[in-house]
């Protein structure tokens, strides 16, 4: 299988996380987000959405978002699950993921980023206030919830689709100068998966792509 | 089970849609987004996120993110089915809900447009624009995935996952100004969709606490 991704697209990094938990290795080709190459006739023809991660399976099919590519991968792939068996738990995972991949992430895409520079002559400052503000937001709602659970990671024993989100979401925060110290529990979770080979596999940094500054 | 929700509210409307596909009742309870009861404190001791729905379990369960409580009542109330059970064709009907649900609808979520509104000096026309942009944006990489198919519905000949979440979208796609001609194909789809009696029922206008304007 070929991965289409970006070093920094966090939902190419989430794909990664949840390969490299399952011990899946995959061919790993960098569309380069800054250069535009998502936009180019080739990618456009892999995602008509224009967006990374893609996944290319042996027979050519290509599968986009990354929720649904870590569904599709934990039916493939069924050990380690990356939910939860018990239904009610299940649905609270995907819908604490949900809060970073459908509420978080989406507002500080790169696109959005763009528009509103463009569109409401935003500059750096205003940028990263609006990043910082959905982050914040977001993580607020998540701390409260995952306050009520004495688990090293959120719910369970072991991470699962929820970790593979909240280590980019927070890697996130990180770069537009949210301070993790609101979210204690996040950043202890956090810290748990950044001490795991799997998830230090996965980061933005030790992929091939990466630019250092 | 209780449903808090909203009339307008899509993600609401997605669940109310999933709920009479699969023929379940439901007690509904309108938290009213315009006079700001989402941030109320009984309705944040529901969901910290201060979203609707949140879908409450007959034992005090409460679930929320709308494509979660969907797959949560996929599993309870197994007929019919809201997925394919090909896991090809399940991934790619979860990636073109998620491009409604996690692409398109946060973006033009009534808390984005508030702010923009508030913090990036927009009026009526601008906030009207920027909900009109996204949609569009969303909506031209869905038809043209729609456009392989020849099938009534997205990928198969019954309503899915898809159709709850396209149905809302096309919805706010109409009171953003959005003309649906530029997307035959989807347009066809919400057509068949509007035809049947489970999604008049769960329609905006036909619940409770809908405002005749």
């Amino acid at each position: 299988m070929t991965l289409y991704g970006y070093w920094r697209s966090s939902a190419s990094y989430r794909v990664r996380i949840g390969l490299a938990l399952k011990g899946v290795k995959v061919k790993h080709v960098a569309v380069n987000l800054r250069e535009g190459v998502q936009i180019s006739e080739d990618h456009l023809s892999r995602n008509p959405q224009g967006f990374v991660p893609v996944l290319e399976l042996e027979d050519g099919t290509r599968l986009t978002q990354s929720l649904a590519i870590l569904d599709y991968l934990d039916h493939a792939y069924p050990t380690p699950s990356l939910l939860p068996q018990d239904p009610v738990t299940r649905a609270k995972i995907r819908a604490a993921s949900l809060t970073i991949a459908a509420d978080i992430a989406p507002i500080q895409n790169l696109s959005v980023l763009k528009y509103i520079r463009a569109e409401h002559d935003c500059g750096d400052t205003e940028v990263k206030a609006w990043a910082a503000h959905w982050i914040a937001k977001g993580f607020t709602a998540l701390e409260n919830i995952a306050q009520a659970y004495d688990t090293p990671f959120l719910m369970t024993d072991t991470p699962t689709l929820f970790e593979c989100c909240l280590v980019p979401q927070a890697y996130n925060a990180r770069r537009f100068g949210v301070d993790m110290d609101q979210f204690p529990k996040l950043k202890m979770i956090d810290s748990a998966c950044q001490k795991r080979a799997e998830f230090q596999h996965a980061a933005p940094e030790n992929q091939a792509d990466a630019v250092t500054p």
